[in-house]
């Protein structure tokens, strides 16, 4: 954590309360490229902030939703991405903890901090803001905040993704999904908070399904004395997570679905599976609250407190006009995480 | 708990070492009604004892495998039956800890105390005598202990039932599924807490899934603000699980499954709906150890701190020959227990 690749952060209050020009990278439909667009970004609303990225990285769940892979999660034309970092350049009427100048990290599983929720110590699920894959507009009015100019010279509105689209230059979020972050955190490693860094790090095996002559499950069982305590998902591919559940120990072992599901497959175990003492669980956002909860991990890295390791996970580097090369090395198993600078 | 409904209990040492000729309710095959016949009990084998029982009860698990539900898990002739409570007539070689004249609950899911499960805080599935429904035999020698004269004449082996088989007026059990409870323990209550007790006792509300004109999650979540902290199932009908699933509260609703689902269905959940942050369990005999902690809940229940309510349980009581009538009330949901005596 001894760089900071934050460069020069200077704000320029010359945009505020104006729309801003700005390049994104559009969706336009299921299966084709990104094209890269000037796109409008209207000023932030009520309890909102726009800001400007820094740092964006992707991850299959943005492959996912390019390919259309859930037919009712379909909505274009659309700016995906939502793992990144950047600086708050304008805030919307009645936000109070956030100000133009502050370093952010966004986050797709928003925390208000206000409602019955986020006052509850048992979930991260906010009622308003939480992770909703079908959701495509702002909160406050449905509206979007991104239109773009089509072939037929029509200015249309850009669908929102996951309380975060970050691939574009400039975003508006909700505050609930903005988290502020130390100033001389380097926002280049800092992006990978936003998602990334809440999956398994730490392999120390690895078995070939195909060259291993048995189910995963077998095998893993014998490696490790009867199975693991914890399993994690992240594929979304059914017989996995059945592999997945059959690998962790009975009496005790714990799997944690990551992996998004596309609909509507029923969940591969038998309701008296679950008598063998294993269980099963969802996990979003690592089930920790982003704006309670993400400032304090972010300083315990930078304290050395927390070694969690993203220069493992970032595998390519690249400039935000190499895109759709990027998504192309993740969709080939080339690379884990590219961090693309704008 | 101020009766004692134990009666004369005194012990006859006459018939140690040799088999027990005595009535039990035996099932031939699948839905017929059980035919009471003499069987002969043989003396209890290593780290076995043999017990006269004074109080049994009716279960739906019971009625379930009479009917054969399950075909995987048929196996006839059988003596069923799992709550139960009685009195030690003799121990086999190898048992230090019972005794001819202990009072003694059967336990299906039995605890050895000695393998690394039973040594785990994690879990109440001992890896010799946990819950199995496929099991029919003891453990020690994959014999039976109970035979039976057929129509043809032929004295042939009677399989045993979730390692208990208590429809019978002797029975043997591993020392590891026979718990010792206080002697002034009243056995004709007792012996609810072989199974019964362990599911929801506390039912406030009731819903007619028929006359509620929604599906029942809806009806709950709008009793509830939101949905249930947990909900119990206990009917093994696929359906139900997945309205007792939706009908706890997201972000941290407990869905704990009680019943037995035949096969092969699975389960009727979408990896997805993990994610609104409900989860789902399995629970056997009420997830604590049937051995090291059943005795503590016995005392608690004479003294006076723990208040189970078994009168309200017990809405029948019967002699053992009428059993067959009691698995008409039960079929026909008129009795929640019907405790049967010898």
């Amino acid at each position: 954590m001894a760089s900071n690749g934050n460069g020069s952060l200077a704000n320029d209050a010359s945009t505020r309360g104006k729309p801003i020009k700005c390049k994104a990278a559009v969706a336009w439909c299921p299966g084709e490229p990104l094209a890269m667009e000037e796109v409008e970004v209207a000023p932030p609303g009520r309890l909102e902030v726009r800001v400007k990225l820094l740092f964006t990285s992707i991850c299959h769940t943005d492959l996912s939703f390019l390919k259309g892979e859930n037919e009712l999660q379909r909505k274009f034309p659309r700016i995906l991405g939502h793992e990144a970092a950047g600086v708050v350049e304008s805030v919307g009427e009645g936000v109070e903890d956030l100000a133009a100048g502050d370093h952010v990290v966004p986050i797709f599983n928003g925390e208000c901090g206000a409602c019955a929720y986020c006052e509850s110590g048992k979930t991260n699920l906010c009622g308003t803001y939480r992770v909703d894959p079908f959701k495509s507009t702002m909160a406050s009015d449905g509206g979007t905040r991104f239109s773009v100019v089509d072939g037929s010279g029509e200015r249309r509105p850009v669908y929102h993704f996951l309380n975060t689209s970050t691939f574009a230059e400039y975003t508006v979020l909700d505050t609930a999904c903005a988290v502020k972050v130390h100033p001389k955190a380097p926002l280049d490693k800092m992006c990978l908070l936003s998602c990334g860094i809440s999956t398994e790090m730490g392999v120390t095996d690895f078995i070939d399904s195909k060259a291993c002559g048995k189910p995963v499950h077998e095998a893993i069982r014998e490696m490790t004395d009867g199975g693991v305590d914890y399993s994690f998902e992240c594929t979304g591919i059914n017989d996995v997570l059945r592999e997945a559940f059959l690998s962790t120990h009975d009496g005790w072992g714990l799997t944690v679905v990551l992996g998004i599901h596309a609909t509507p497959k029923m969940m591969p175990l038998h309701p008296m599976e679950l008598f063998d003492g294993r269980r099963i669980t969802g996990c979003v956002f690592g089930d920790f609250k982003g704006k309670s909860q993400l400032p304090d991990i972010v300083d315990k890295c930078m304290n050395g407190e927390l070694n969690l390791n993203f220069d493992g996970f970032i595998t390519h580097k690249m400039p935000f006009s190499d895109i759709n090369k990027a998504f192309q090395l993740l969709e080939e198993g080339k690379s884990l995480r590219c961090v693309l600078h704008f």
